[in-house]
């Protein structure tokens, strides 16, 4: 058992801000950050928690980025609502943009919230879960890197492409899934070559374009998409909405961009946005949506996605989380070190 | 070789709408029918071509059928638009709601169409071809009949839930993908059935929940989601916006309504459009787009999704479609019996 400290959630995310405003952070991008990673530690979701934020000081040595960006809102008459985070980072982007997404959302039925020009290292499904919180029904998109071949090719073009969804829920938190489009995470492959073992098939090819289970060898090839082609078209489409659509970077680009190989994404995220109360007439679409949860839980075996992560939650709020001592001492040095 | 006879789209058409007429469906519900079925012939998708010309037929032993609804439009302040199908079929509520919808994304930046109480036999890329057509980004989404199992389960819940989505091109028709969240098709196993082949592994599983490739069983089982525990998050997807968002029947409803098992679904479809002139500022997401097909297709054995339809659709727009006798026989048949 490694040697861990059991911390409360305000004592993390105190941490995370110190850590940040420590290494040039404004007190708004720190903020917005550790909020992030603290609720991704709350949730037991460890690699985007305080794992991450060492990422986030390493994205410092792209040029284009800046940690004391002030993120500016644009509205207009359109429902689409955008934020130039301007080489900031996106949660704070998304404190910006949230509020005016929701307000168009609910005059109009639905709409979008295009961020431009940030680094996202951090997960879809914060965002979404607020949104639906909020009553929203919500799905977002972020390109990332280079890491996945296109459906039958042997080159990485698109990026683990996550896509999000959220629906909200009768006196329960929101059912959010937010997955990536590739086969599995870049960090399980990395996890397994750190541990000497095996990948499962499917997860990548060699840089010869030939199936492989050895971690180092699909590193230097390409990830695959879950599902085969279908899961390689989610890919795609991911590249033509956070890209293409609203004028951000393709996962290639911005794995070009990033010149030290930091792995922190840089590009565009959308998200849209629909008022229930514009679509269902009379019905009840909370009640509806338990109807189902229902018929799929009385099946053994199941459960809903973030089922998981609300139940880590429950039990983190009460007894606090443990970080591991080892994690505790980088992220003390990270503060130290002006480098 | 089966007997075949060469037929061109037009006398496609015509013998589709004809069939239907005489079946008592009218003029403007076989006319848009017909369209569907033929542009279907044209691409080269046989399933949904002039086969399914019977189950059309066969759908109105269920009660709330109605060959001859005038489907209604409901617009307002909202940009999400509304079609009441009653009890008619898909293809001519499409008509109706798909000029509101355009008007709405045009004018707003980003609106839905929610088309309810309909008969949905067709593919969704017809619609998402001619709305991406016209320079919109779309998805569609609907349930159909419950044949999937949920992820850890072992009775179907989920329909096979396609979700569609289209991005315009430069100079070219657009990029289209139109997906079952379903590993396979339902008809693809009622095929391997007849063909006396078994199933490959991951398709499906027997009655007691265990992995199967034994056609019969899988079809007194369940289905299963591509891609494990993400599709499965998809087809839940599907079932939540096109039914407990918009107020339609879920994939389990629409069976048990299915009194005479014709295996056609009856609920709602969600269309979201996007206006790219709303997300991209002074971005040409069509050049852009370009550039990252470019890079896919310069990969061998690559191809976009969509493709391999086109490139039928020119040669039978060209050479005609050669049409079984044996299907041309029963559509014969099913015009004179009144049965």
């Amino acid at each position: 058992m490694a040697s861990v400290k059991r911390l409360s959630l305000e004592v993390i995310e105190a941490l995370a801000t110190e850590v940040l405003m420590g290494r040039g952070f404004s007190t708004d991008q720190a903020g917005a950050i550790a909020e992030t990673v603290t609720a991704a530690e709350r949730d037991g979701c460890l690699s985007h928690g305080l794992f991450r934020i060492p990422f986030y000081v390493a994205a410092l040595k792209n040029p284009s980025a800046n940690p004391v960006a002030e993120p500016t809102l644009r509205v207009s008459e359109s429902s689409v609502v955008h934020v130039d985070a301007r080489g900031g980072f996106c949660p704070l982007a998304l404190r910006v943009g949230e509020p005016a997404l929701q307000e168009k959302a609910g005059r109009h039925g639905i709409a979008a919230l295009a961020i431009h020009e940030t680094y996202n290292i951090a997960a879809l499904w914060p965002e979404v879960e607020r949104l639906a919180e909020a009553g929203l029904v919500v799905f977002a998109f972020t390109a990332s890197n280079a890491y996945v071949a296109p459906a039958g090719g042997t080159k990485p073009i698109y990026g683990t492409n996550p896509m999000a969804f959220g629906f909200p829920r009768k006196d329960a938190p929101p059912l959010v899934f937010d997955q990536a489009s590739s086969a599995s995470a870049r960090g399980e492959i990395q996890l397994h070559l750190r541990e000497g073992k095996p990948l499962p098939e499917g997860w990548a090819i060699d840089k010869h374009g030939q199936p492989t289970t050895d971690p180092a060898a699909a590193l230097e090839g390409a990830q695959l998409a879950f599902g085969g082609h279908k899961g390689a078209s989610l890919a795609l489409m991911v590249e033509l909405l956070a890209g293409a659509l609203i004028g951000d970077m393709f996962s290639i680009e911005s794995k070009t961009q990033d010149t030290h190989n930091v792995g922190a994404p840089f590009g565009g995220e959308l998200i849209l946005a629909i008022d229930p109360s514009h679509c269902n007439g009379s019905a009840d679409h909370l009640s509806r949506a338990e109807f189902l949860f229902d018929e799929v839980l009385s099946q053994p075996g199941t459960r809903l996605p973030s089922q998981r992560r609300y139940t880590a939650r429950q039990r983190h709020i009460a007894e606090g989380v443990d970080v591991s001592t080892a994690m505790l001492d980088q992220l003390e040095q990270l503060k130290n070190s002006k480098t």
